[in-house]
C-alpha cells in the first residue's frame, strides 16, 4: 500500500426533511448568498424549502449557474457576493452549481488582480482564505458535496481547468433522496455512469494490496450495477435506490477509495474532447471509451481486471484472455443496459474524429493513465476500438 | 434507510516513516504533553522516532497509562496537564493510551468542580473545551484515533464508563504499520477479534436497505478473515497485512459502517461482565459471547445472518435453519483459527458465573440489542449456548 493522508471534513446530513435544518448549521447572522443553476429547483419545490429553512438571514439569490460552469458567469457571482458583503454560500444544485460556488468562494478574497490566476497557478493558493459554503444536492454524481474539488469552463479560451484547494471543502452538505425524484432519466443515467466510472478510475490499475479500498471500490460497482437499472426503470422512484445511489457517488469521489491506491483518470481526459468536439454528454463519453480502454490496456491492467471480473460479475471460468474479454462485454453489456449506446458510430463519430483527438494530444505530449503509457498512439488505438 | 449525520474531521496520516512528521501538523509554540502506556514504546523504538519529530517544542511526559485507563491515573495526568500550562496532547500507544488522553483533553479546562461529571453528566458537557490532540497508534483494535469516544474505568466504584464529547476527534493520528510490528500475539489477537466484532455490532442487525454501508463492512469482515489468521502465523510481520489490519480497525469504527443503519453492541456489554468478573481479554470474550448471541438470535438476525453467510462465507446450499447453523459455525471456526477459544468451559466458567451475570442484568433492568428485546432471560440462554 502506497502512504497516504486522509481528511474530510464535510459534515453529510442525509435523509427526509435534512432541507429544514440547514438554518441550524449556518453561524448567526450570515450574510448568505444562494446559489442555484437553470431554475428546476423552482419547479421541484427545493427553492421553497431552502428558503423556510434560512428564513431570519439576509440572502442574496443568485441563479443560473450552467452545466460546465463558466468562468465569466461566475465573474458576476463574485461581484455581487463582493458588493453585498457576502460571508456564507449556500449551494443548491448538482455538481456545476456546487463546483461553481467554490469557485466563488476562493475568489471573493482572492487578494489578486486576475481571478483566473486561482485556476492557473493554484500552487501559490493552497493558503488562500475561502469564504464556507454549504450545499443542498439534488443531483448525485460528481460527489463534489463532499470533496474540495471543482471543475471550471472559460469557453472564451477553450479551456476547461480542474482547481482544488485544501479548504474547500463544504462545511455541510444535506443529501435529501427526495430532493432528486423530479430528475429526468438522462440526467440519472449520466450520474450513475459517472459514478461508475469515478470508481473505476480508482480502482481498476495495478494491485498494491489496498483490500480494504479495493472491497469498498467493489461495494459501490456492486450496488450500482444493482440499484442503477432499477432506478432507471421505475415509473416513481424509490426512496431507498435513491439513497444508495446519493452515497454510491459520495463516497466514490470524496477521496476515501483512493487512499494508498494509483489512479488512472484517462477515460475521463479523453473523453472530454469528445464532449468538446461534438457535445456529447460527459457521461455518455465514458460509457464509449472505459470499455474500450480496459480492452486496449488489458495487459497492465490485467490482475485488478480479473479480480473485477471474479468479485463484481463472477467471471471465474475460461482462460485468461477469455475471462478479459468477458470483463470488457459485462461492462459494456452494464453501460447498454442503461440505455446508453457504447460506440462512436452510434453518435455519427468516425476517423476524422479519432484524428483529431489524436493529433491534440500529440501535441500536447500527454501520458495518461496510471503508468503514463497512454499517448496519442494508443490513444488512437482505444478510440478505434470504440468505433 | 435511517436519516443520519456524518463527520469526521480526523487527518490519517498513513504509512512508514509518517512519525517524522508530526511536528509539521503541530501549532508552533505549543506546550505538548506526550502520553503513553506501560513503556513498549521505550523497546520497539517508537518513543526515540516521536521525541526526534517533536524535537524543538516544550514536550512533558505522562507515562504509565494503564490498559483500560483508570480514572485516578487520569486525574494525575490532568493536573500534571493544568500545572505546565500544556495546550496539546500527544497519545502514543494504543486504544487506552488514546482513550485516557482524550479524558484528559476535556478535564484540563473543565469549568466543573468534579471531573467525574464529564462522565456521568455527558449531556451539559457537549460544548465544552477541550484541548487538541494528536494520536500516533502502535495497536489497532479500538478505532479510537479516528472516533471521538472513550471508556474510562474507576475501580474504586466498580465502573467503566463511555463518553463522547463531539469536538473531541483527533485532529491527526499516524498509522505507520511497522509501528505494530513488534506487538505480541495475544495482543494481534484481541485486536483481531475487536474489529470483526465492532464491524458486528453494527452490520449484523436487521435490513434496512444500506447497501453501501452493508457492502463496506462486508469487505472489512473479508478482509479480517484473509489476513487474520496470516497475520498470526507469520514468524515476521508483513507491511502490507498488517497496513490493511490498520485500516480495518479504523474504519470499522469511525462511523462510516454505522450511517444510516441500526446498531446492536449486545455483545460488547454482555463480555464486559465476563472481564470484570474473570479478567478475561476484551477480546476473548467477544469470541465467547458472539456466536452465542447470533446463535440465540437467529430469529431477529434471520435476514442479515443469511445476507453474511452468503456473501462472506459462501453460504447458499442447505434450509434456511442449516444456513443458520453454518453461518455460526463458521464464524466460531474463524475465531477459533485465530487461536482463541470460544466457549466459557475453556476458561473454567459456569452455571455460576451465568447466575451472577443473569442477576446483574435483572437488577438493573438492561434492554440490549437492535430491538431492545436482549434481557436478563435471554442473557442466560446466550450464555448457556456459549458453555
Amino acid at each position: 500500500m502506497e502512504n497516504f493522508v486522509f481528511r474530510n471534513p464535510t459534515k453529510l446530513i442525509f435523509g427526509r426533511g435534512q432541507i429544514a435544518r440547514i438554518g441550524q448549521e449556518i453561524p448567526t447572522g450570515a450574510r448568505i448568498m444562494m446559489t442555484y443553476g437553470g431554475g428546476s429547483i423552482f419547479k421541484n419545490g427545493i427553492y421553497d424549502q431552502v428558503k423556510a429553512a434560512i428564513k431570519g438571514f439576509q440572502v442574496v439569490e443568485f441563479g443560473g449557474i450552467e452545466a460546465n460552469p463558466e468562468y465569466e458567469t461566475l465573474l458576476r457571482g463574485v461581484q455581487v457576493a463582493r458588493e453585498q458583503k457576502i460571508d456564507y454560500l449556500l449551494a443548491v444544485g448538482g455538481g456545476s452549481v456546487i463546483d461553481g460556488t467554490k469557485f466563488i468562494a476562493a475568489a471573493i478574497h482572492y487578494p489578486g488582480a486576475s481571478l483566473w490566476d486561482i485556476l492557473v497557478h493554484q500552487e501559490n493558493n493552497r493558503g488562500i482564505e475561502t469564504v464556507p459554503f454549504g450545499t443542498v444536492l439534488t443531483l448525485p454524481a460528481t460527489g463534489s458535496e463532499m470533496n474540495s474539488g471543482a471543475v471550471i469552463s472559460r469557453r472564451e479560451l477553450k479551456e476547461k481547468i480542474a482547481f482544488s484547494l485544501p479548504n474547500n471543502y463544504p462545511q455541510f452538505s444535506v443529501l435529501d433522496p427526495t430532493a432528486c425524484f423530479s430528475l429526468p432519466k438522462r440526467q440519472l443515467e449520466n450520474g450513475i455512469l459517472d459514478t461508475f466510472v469515478h470508481v473505476m478510475e480508482q480502482y481498476l490499475t495495478y494491485p498494491v494490496s489496498g483490500m480494504i479500498q479495493d472491497r469498498f471500490s467493489e461495494g459501490i460497482l456492486q450496488t450500482l450495477i444493482e440499484i442503477g437499472p432499477q432506478i432507471l426503470q421505475r415509473s416513481t422512484p424509490d426512496y431507498d435506490l435513491m439513497a444508495n445511489f446519493m452515497l454510491s457517488a459520495t463516497f466514490g469521489l470524496n477521496g476515501l477509495i483512493a487512499i494508498g491506491v494509483p489512479e488512472d483518470w484517462a477515460t475521463h481526459i479523453i473523453g472530454h474532447e469528445l464532449t468538446a468536439l461534438h457535445g456529447l454528454d460527459h457521461g455518455v463519453t465514458l460509457a464509449i471509451i472505459f470499455p474500450a480502454l480496459i480492452d486496449e490496456m488489458r495487459g497492465e491492467k490485467r490482475e485488478k481486471m480479473l479480480q473485477y471480473g471474479e468479485r463484481v460479475w463472477g467471471i471465474t471460468t475460461g482462460s485468461e484472455s477469455e475471462r478479459l474479454d468477458a470483463v470488457v462485454k459485462a461492462t459494456r453489456d452494464f453501460f447498454e443496459s442503461l440505455g446508453v449506446k457504447t460506440h462512436l458510430s452510434d453518435y455519427g463519430i468516425g476517423e476524422e474524429t479519432i484524428r483529431t483527438i489524436t493529433d491534440r494530444f500529440a501535441q500536447r505530449g500527454t501520458r495518461l493513465g496510471e503508468h503514463g503509457t497512454i499517448q496519442a498512439e494508443v490513444i488512437g488505438r482505444i478510440l478505434r476500438k470504440a468505433l
